[in-house]
């Protein structure tokens, strides 16, 4: 059976020209980057090369503001801690969305414990923060503020350049998360006007093991992993070479190619969006426009996502439901629900991402086995015997 | 020119047959291990598998006590934050000793400024923990003992099972940065009676980027990367696939061949200890015999460490002047000076560690070159020319 991976806010395949310029780091090049000796040289100019590359990604004005980490979600735990614990003398409350990722959401409440205050802000049926509501929850005493770009669960891009400024004018610092973008629309740090940003490579062709926290120069910010000198001091272990040059390949390939991928890419998204809502009593999620452009989301009444992930695995068509690093858990998502979709509808959420390698027998062969596979599902949920019409016994 | 690696303590090159293992995760087999679908299923199943082979390495009863992070300095990081934060209600008390590395040092410095007090236990001239001192810097308030296996910098290793046993009696837990020893002496978790254990891949033919924490069964421990539901909750991020593959292939090999590469590499060892310390004013650092059978150390008087290292590069023999983390620092090593070595002698450190390729011309060039860089050096020394009668002035 052919099969169709459309996870890609899960993680992506490594792209095999990035394989191709890592392999020598697993093999002979294998130094370690702090040595003063030739391979050590090798491998630490092969990481600020992969520094550079990344920052051009991001538009970041100096290479030195690129900290690299093991993942996205150790950039976000780095910048929400270590951001707020810097300016704790100034105050201690942090702002953050309704929307962030369990990185985020994990950190507030980490931060709770060491006296800070958190507000959550509210989020709109398509899942956007309004930035005046970012204004009313600003107070003297907010020191930082964190609001996720692009959710991977429901897609919508969110308002960061306004929101930061707001941020700017309370005397706040601004942290965006932006595994789930950058690598996937254009995003430049400084029209932004954001302080630290989270990017992680396996989001955009690179491998996983390598991600980054930008830090915008002069921010101070409390590291989270204490030793060497590594990364300025900003975050110590050896750093993982073929990982991190892995990065800065698959960033220079992003930098490159954004313009060329996102037409196309929206076209096969805007086609998934149309065929998908043709069938009955299913909703996109998220921005209908204002959202990935690699990225279509629905919520199927009366059904259970995990069996809709089941069957549709079995037709090889491989998708989300919700966060990848929730899914196990099986409750209805926090997000869907911020948005106000009633549990009924949040129980049967269905994230479809994808990458530039896409055609349109992807996009047939899902619009001809999600609808049967929906229907089969109704015949036999529970949820459906009661409210819905169409069961066996409701015949 | 051949090149000679005697750097193994800073990393190791990726062992071919590990790398073998990990190519499919770095290929076809991408997914994300929290996904349920078949190349989800399949990268979660390779981790688990991965986990029983370094659960295996180190006598671990249960492959759930390995905890995998992305390095050795973020597992200490964990360990020493995570425990006496997990007891902070119990006391505010942590001990280590005076060689630890940095990302043990430092994270006792962020504690501190958590309201935590360190106690640093002191070390003999072979650079061993003497237990009584631990007994005696032991108080009721002690939550937390942390003394490193064996060092990087000067091969010692400590008798843990004595300090763990007496951590233990004192209602302490006890962790062990096993980094420098895990795969390269036999360590069991069990006989040491630790309750923590670090331990890193790249220092036994693995990859860079993948390490682990053992945490005993039932010890609380506040994670350092908050998020998903990675690692039973312990470790946010997606896991990096490849490297922990990887990790486990290098742990079964080191489990099978231990036995094998002990003998010899403690011939090689003793025949380069031998070798070098008949150059005039050299003396071995760390203990004689009871120390990393891959690793000779020594200080040469009258002799600037960074340049004796370049010089060395320069006949193709690739080693470490004390740490690889702070390498770059150009400061007399805390560790040495810890052991009461003069100041004189500490600039003037080199450490020689190897792997299991290691072969008779490696030492025989070793030991022709090495005393002619000493000498050379020495004529150039601007230490030399006072105390010093070898140089062309004092003559």
């Amino acid at each position: 059976m052919k099969t169709h991976y459309f996870d890609y806010v899960a993680t992506n395949p490594l792209k095999p020209e990035v394989l191709e310029v890592m392999m020598p780091f697993l093999k002979e090049d294998f130094g370690n980057p702090l040595s003063n000796y030739p391979p050590g040289i090798k491998a630490r100019e092969a990481i600020e090369l992969a520094r550079e590359k990344v920052a051009a990604l991001i538009g970041a004005p100096k290479p030195g503001t690129v900290v690299f980490t093991a993942s996205g979600a150790e950039a976000n735990n780095m910048a929400l801690r270590g951001l707020a614990l810097a300016k704790k003398d100034k105050g201690s409350h942090v702002i953050i969305s309704k929307l962030e990722h369990h990185s985020i959401l994990n950190t507030a409440r980490f931060l709770e414990k060491q006296g800070f205050v958190t507000s959550y802000l509210p989020v709109d049926k398509h899942g956007l923060v309004d930035p005046e509501a970012l204004k009313r929850a600003m107070t003297k005493e907010t020191v930082l503020v964190s609001v996720i770009h692009a959710s991977s669960e429901v897609g919508s891009i969110q308002p960061i350049k306004e929101l930061a400024a707001i941020a700017k004018e309370g005397g706040a610092s601004f942290h965006t998360d932006a595994v789930a973008s950058v690598g996937n629309i254009p995003v430049d740090v400084e029209e932004l006007g954001v302080d630290a940003l989270s990017l992680s490579a396996h989001q955009f062709g690179g491998p996983k093991g390598a991600a980054a926290l930008y830090v915008k120069g002069g921010t101070r910010i409390v590291p989270l992993i204490y030793g060497g000198i590594q990364e300025g001091g900003r975050r110590a272990g050896t750093e993982n070479v073929p990982a991190i040059v892995g990065m800065g390949k698959a960033a220079s390939i992003a930098a490159q190619m954004l313009p060329v991928w996102q037409e196309p890419r929206r076209k096969f998204r805007d086609r998934l969006m149309e065929g998908v809502l043709k069938t009955e009593n299913v909703i996109l999620t998220g921005h209908p426009t204002q959202r990935l452009p690699h990225h279509a989301s629905f919520c199927a009444e009366y059904i259970e996502g995990e069996a809709m992930l089941l069957m549709l695995a079995a037709k090889g068509i491989y998708v989300a439901s919700g966060s990848a690093c929730s899914s196990k858990a099986l409750k209805s998502s926090p997000i869907l629900l911020a948005m106000a979709i009633p549990t009924g509808l949040a129980q049967g959420s269905v994230v479809f991402s994808f990458g530039d390698n896409i055609n349109d027998d992807d996009i047939d062969y899902v619009l001809e086995e999600f609808p049967a596979i929906i229907t089969r599902l109704r015949e036999i949920s529970p949820f459906a015997k009661d409210g819905w019409g169409d069961s066996e016994e409701g015949k």
